[in-house]
């Protein structure tokens, strides 16, 4: 196990009608004048819309709004909202919705201190010095963004989609009420579980083999997934269901599988391409993407992990040979995610061969990628052209 | 799953050589005169003391100690260390040892405000306002105090040994570096396990169902004490077992198992009758009583959850009927803590009859405990009987 520093101060609200606690705890870290970020219709559909800018105007909390967040948030509705903070002295940030309104306020809050173009802090020139307080309130169990100190934004103009982790971005505070997600598509559902499994594929295969606690945690979290997406889809108001997938998606990326062992993801860049050139959704291109790269890492080193995997996630038999497990597990996970209506192919999604090698090389312009099993360019463009 | 705040404000510094930090955290929480607190002879043996005293005095930070904490820590210590802090006009404490000096300086800290005496905060007479700034530096894999608010301490006049759980507990940062755990000895290395097991136990079994996310993760920590505590006893300066023990002892209770569904403990309040009594080690005591706790409470309500257990944690059969499995499931406990070299009956640590019946009452004295089977006095008294 490798050495690490374990420091998360959001604090979670967890539970139904726990936005309640919304104008108390915006006080609570000093907030007065809030700047209210969110996407679009859903959270006016539901109603939340109107529970919280109540709260806020019976709390004498003036507010102004940065509406229609994009799916891939861009660097220009994050210039758009420092601007806002700026303009109308707010000193509050609170976002509701899904991965994108809170990674668009986390640049938003890290982008305010500093007074040149965030996009800077993006791509490394600056750090953040500090962040105007945030608060979230999560209406969709994908991202994790709510517990994390993670954001990714999209630059149309350079074709870029940088993610970016600064402790400085961490929300102060998130409300999770389960019943927020009770009305989230069927397909939104199914590639948000996408996403909470693959944040735990990262960190799950790794070539440090002495978390082992860190694991059979991830384990957990897996079998969460498999167990209550299917009935999230069948009956999308179950509690149950939507509580576990909430949960689940904020453990998955807050540190608890990651700490231990060496962050260095592959699916997750390899899918920042596809969603940077063709707007895909991301946790869409993590299903399609997952399994080919799982057949293509496997090999003599990795194949004990995939048995592992097989056995303690999809209760394959441990007595078979390791390539077989690994092999049947790997079907399992595309069964898993053709099951939830999720595309298996590139092509179904509209992605042919015209991008596969300047894509691949956008991957691995900074060296190869990954290092449960070093990835260079040719090894992406081999997988994107297996998942074709 | 049940509504809940989480919010761990306690920074983990985790790994080989952490201790490094630890001038600059103190200083990060205004401390600049200490309060070091500890045990025996243990971290003056491991040359920790050595290292502590060095960092602080290289640093021009004055410490006035407070040393010779008991494993069961005293409310008078309790009111010698708030005492020393007042003369000396101190502002930080810094807990080096296990959880008895860390549960003992964390009611200095909570004491330090109130002007009253600070057993008053112990029987809920009175609630702290805030505690004086404290940090931990750990050396045993047991209580798990380094990472959440609660802590334990007797009070030898009245025959009282009492838990308190409150925010203003919790540690500002732990150093956690597992080759401080090298020289546990067998017997506490064992203990201690048996206690990380406890709180999972406590956490796991529960009448909520809806936790299925918690029970995973739980089954998780379960697998990390079987696998490593025996490699531990073995090797005991195997890195990765120690810190997967270490980290384990800390996750079985920072809320991350119990949050979410009710926390009524049943095996932890039985034990600290049997060392408040006999002055017993706690995990001793839990060991002993955690087999005959589960035989007591198997019934039709509650097999299909041992059988869970036995299936997820033990690996055994899932075609079999769920009595079957849950027995074995048991009967494997027990072996495993006797495997450690734990005793299975009271009377192995001096424990006889005489005050079975005045402890099963002194437990139950404000009603039945428990929630995943309420335990009566009648009912507490025959699991003691039983341990016997």
């Amino acid at each position: 196990m490798q050495s690490f520093t374990y420091s998360i101060p959001t604090k979670i609200f967890f539970g139904k009608d726990q936005v309640n606690v919304l104008a108390e705890q915006i006080r609570e870290f000093g907030g007065s004048r809030v700047l209210l970020v969110y996407g679009g219709g859903s959270i006016k559909r539901i109603g939340l819309y109107d529970t919280v800018t109540k709260i806020l105007q019976s709390n004498n909390i003036p507010f102004f709004e940065l509406a229609g967040i994009d799916p891939n948030p861009r660097i220009e509705t994050v210039r758009q909202g420092i601007q806002l903070c700026h303009e109308h002295k707010l000193d509050f940030i609170l976002a509701v919705g899904g991965g994108s309104s809170i990674d668009c306020s986390k640049v938003i809050s890290a982008g305010y201190y500093y007074e040149n173009d965030p996009w800077d802090l993006m791509i490394g020139k600056v750090k953040a010095s500090q962040g105007l307080p945030l608060g979230t309130i999560l209406t969709l169990a994908a991202t994790g963004s709510e517990m994390d100190f993670f954001a990714v934004i999209s630059n149309l103009e350079t074709h870029q989609k940088i993610g970016l982790g600064d402790p400085v971005m961490f929300p102060k505070f998130s409300i999770l009420d389960p019943t927020y997600t009770y009305s989230v598509p069927h397909n939104q559902t199914a590639a948000g579980t996408a996403d909470i499994m693959s944040h735990t594929f990262e960190n799950y295969f790794s070539s440090e083999k002495g978390a082992y606690l860190q694991s059979r945690l991830a384990e957990g979290i897996l079998q969460t997934c498999i167990k209550y997406a299917p009935i999230a889809m069948r009956d999308p108001e179950n509690y149950e269901a939507r509580a576990n997938l909430m949960w689940a998606s904020s453990l998955a990326i807050n540190g608890l599988l990651s700490l231990g062992k060496e962050r260095k993801w592959t699916c997750h860049p390899m899918e920042h391409e596809l969603s940077a050139y063709y707007d895909i959704t991301h946790g869409v291109g993590l299903a399609i993407l997952t399994p080919h790269w799982m057949e293509y890492v496997l090999n003599d080193s990795t194949a004990a992990d995939f048995k592992d995997y097989g056995v303690n996630v999809w209760r394959l038999n441990s007595e078979d040979d390791s390539y077989k497990t690994a092999h049947l597990a790997i079907e399992k996970t595309k069964e898993f995610f053709t099951s939830l209506g999720l595309p298996s192919k590139l092509h179904e999604v509209g992605i042919g061969e015209e991008n596969l090698l300047v894509m691949a090389q956008a991957v691995t312009k900074n060296g190869p990628i990954g290092e449960f099993r070093h990835l260079n360019t040719e090894d992406v463009y081999n997988i994107y052209k297996a998942a074709l």
